[in-house]
């Protein structure tokens, strides 16, 4: 069951039970549709990436430090366990900050990403002072340097570099450029520049480089050209300026299993062979180690979570081909889950509050909402006698799933609940009638 | 300006105004990004498609209602103007419903839609008397014969078929049976068999059969075919059992401009061909006239809005083939507008707060979040002068904006206010910082 997260098991009686809970009883007491995230997962995967590629990079006598991408899943509890697990987070806006910081992170330990950053955010993030603000233009390092100078500060800075590399499932191409809102261009000179403005500002410390790839990586040959071109680009630049940039960013992308056919990135072996190709480029580049860092999210939050619905409609529908189509129509669909209809992403489903003993047959998981191209899951075996009332488990809905939830059809968000030794607690609260009635301005 | 809604003009210092409204005046009032629907632009609409399809029918000695489908905007100020132009509204969960009768829309005037409603939503239906249930599957034909049952009353009922034919964009298709979620095949012989339960249940009332062909319709050729297999279908069941249904429902679909060069489906030109078509069907089925309805959605509400959005980041991105693209980055994004990553829908924008003789570049417009493919209009030509503080407008975003919406990034979903007359008004409320942290439960 690579596809679950590692405390999910079946009762004898067939149920699913997550974190020591049976998926009835967590049905029964908070509603489906629901979203459980396996806290002990989540918290070995963060623990996992933190000392995999410590012990990696230790190797070779060097530094690697892990940050979360909360923009995967975030809440204020979700945050502190990433930070009892020893990562940073990264935030991308003034509310994942403001989560963050809830969670207890210290500004420290923060990272504040975005192309596109209001004053706002800025000014706040000086204020609690994140440990690393990447820019990612030259009107942000020109406004930013203002900020701070209003604010008497000096902004610990990372520049974002676009090297060309993007990867992302099987696919890994090198260009010159990208044609891509995110970053400067080391191709076209455009970071260069952008470093020079940073380093010569007195307001803004130049930190290091970042550089994010793709997302869903299963090869680190990417990664090895991606450090490669960084790391030359840090020896490049010390070589006119006599400033060693101290940290070096390589972001994330690790791919994760979403069905039984589809692979993730081993940590572990990964970790290692970051490390060796980090090396390579370190020593090609005839330069000293650099702090180096990565930013998982999908790989943290995404197995470790799974969604719960209960079954509705369920109807045949015949096939042109020949043979049929099982329809099994849940409480939720794309307001929930918004990655099928807009990534085409495949999952996998399972019955949850019982065993059956009926044949499976092929079967399409879909919503409740007006709109044909509503699918959960495309194509999966289900048993013939799923029936109303029937709980569905949908795996690896962690990442992506809460965050980019809508209120489509005025149907009310999910929660997000953790489970823990047999324990669940809300960590954000269903969306109410009231709330919908809070929102809409009556004449 | 076809893609901009009727209101839309050009002050003489070059700002955009809307119902009287100028664009800064908005943005300084509300707040962006900003939902802003044309409140006449939308009446007029809606009272277009009850007009121009009532005087259509009229000619055939027939009639024919228009009920607004609210899942692409709603809020009870919104279902108020649908009621005042003489519509009924459309509703497909719980959420719309509690809407739309707070908006005053008596429940007579309400058809509830959906293929997956709850137990729930069946009651509150029943309670507040919906004068059509639309029904899609023979496990909801059970279901609401019991709820009516236990309720004391009878439900007027619609049967959702599935003609096989399937029309959007310019494809246009009529197969067996179609492999999607909705309805009830015509060609398995399962349309007939759920006609013939709803007949015989004594708690349920036949009004008639439903269908929906698809969206973005530009051809009537599409409304033809399935309204004959409609009216074939309601006069075999005629024959079969001495009961001529008294509705025929066909469903929305028109297609409206989303940019200069894309077509808009004429609604006069729409109503006099399908009226001519259905005439034909009814003649060669030879029965007597139904009673027709039709249900816009998009073509009502979508381009009646637009979305004001402050511009940040600007950058230009050299491109692989030579040449260079202008990355305007907006305050909003994906968030606000999920149809351009999801269905790869085109837009346009414009220039709102001031007249630039600059040169047009070949632009994209990009949001603020942390997702490449966070692109809001894919390609536009925009004023190379565009910079940090311009205010810009994208028009045709009334439909499956708002309703769409999420707090990806744990951004703020922006207001909807109405224009009209030189003033506004709110019609969903902005969210704030106080609500992530509302929905967020702490330790």
């Amino acid at each position: 069951m690579a596809v679950w997260s590692q405390s999910v098991a079946r009762a004898d009686d067939g149920a699913l039970a997550v974190g020591g809970c049976d998926a009835r009883a967590l049905a029964a007491e908070h509603g489906t549709p629901l979203y459980v995230v396996d806290e002990a997962d989540f918290r070995a995967r963060a623990r996992g990436f933190r000392e995999h590629f410590a012990a990696a990079f230790a190797r070779h006598g060097a530094q690697c430090d892990v940050f979360y991408a909360s923009k995967a899943l975030l809440s204020s509890q979700i945050a502190s366990w990433v930070l009892d697990e020893g990562l940073g987070v990264d935030v991308a806006s003034g509310g994942e900050l403001a989560l963050a910081l809830r969670g207890g992170v210290p500004g420290g330990r923060i990272t504040l990403h975005g192309n596109n950053k209001s004053d706002a955010e800025l000014i706040r993030a000086l204020e609690v002072g994140v440990g690393r603000i990447v820019v990612d233009s030259m009107t942000e390092i020109e406004v930013l340097g203002a900020l701070a100078a209003a604010a008497g500060v000096v902004a610990p800075v990372l520049v974002r570099v676009t090297t060309g590399v993007h990867a992302g499932g099987h696919e890994h191409i090198a260009t010159s450029h990208e044609d891509q809102k995110f970053g400067l261009s080391l191709a076209t000179g455009a970071a260069l520049d952008a470093l020079r403005a940073v380093h010569v500002s007195p307001r803004l410390e130049l930190r290091g480089i970042h550089t994010h790839i793709g997302s869903q990586i299963l090869s680190v040959d990417a990664f090895k050209d991606s450090a490669e071109r960084m790391l030359r680009l840090r020896a490049d630049f010390a070589v006119e300026t006599g400033y060693e940039m101290p940290e070096v960013d390589l972001g994330g992308g690790y791919a994760i299993a979403y069905t039984p056919e589809s692979e993730s990135m081993d940590v572990e072996r990964a970790s290692r062979a970051i490390a060796d190709v980090v090396a390579q480029g370190v020593e090609a580049a005839g330069a000293g180690w650099p702090h180096i860092s990565i930013e998982p999210g999908r790989a943290i939050a995404g197995p470790a979570g799974m969604t719960l619905y209960t079954v509705g409609v369920t109807k045949d529908v015949a096939l042109d081909g020949g043979g049929s189509r099982q329809y099994v129509a849940v409480d939720g669909g794309m307001s929930d889950n918004m990655r099928t209809i807009t990534y085409g992403a495949e999952y996998t489903a399972a019955l949850a509050n019982r065993h059956s003993g009926a044949p499976p047959v092929l079967s399409r998981v879909v919503g409740k909402h007006c709109e044909s191209g509503d699918i959960v899951v495309r194509d999966v075996d289900l048993p013939s006698d799923i029936a109303r009332g029937d709980l569905l488990a949908v795996p690896a809905t962690g990442a992506y799933g809460r965050v980019m939830a809508s209120n489509y059809n005025s149907v009310l968000r999910p929660a997000v609940v953790a489970v823990r030794d047999g324990r669940s607690r809300v960590l954000i609260r269903r969306d109410t009638m009231a709330d919908l009635l809070d929102w809409d301005v009556p004449l």
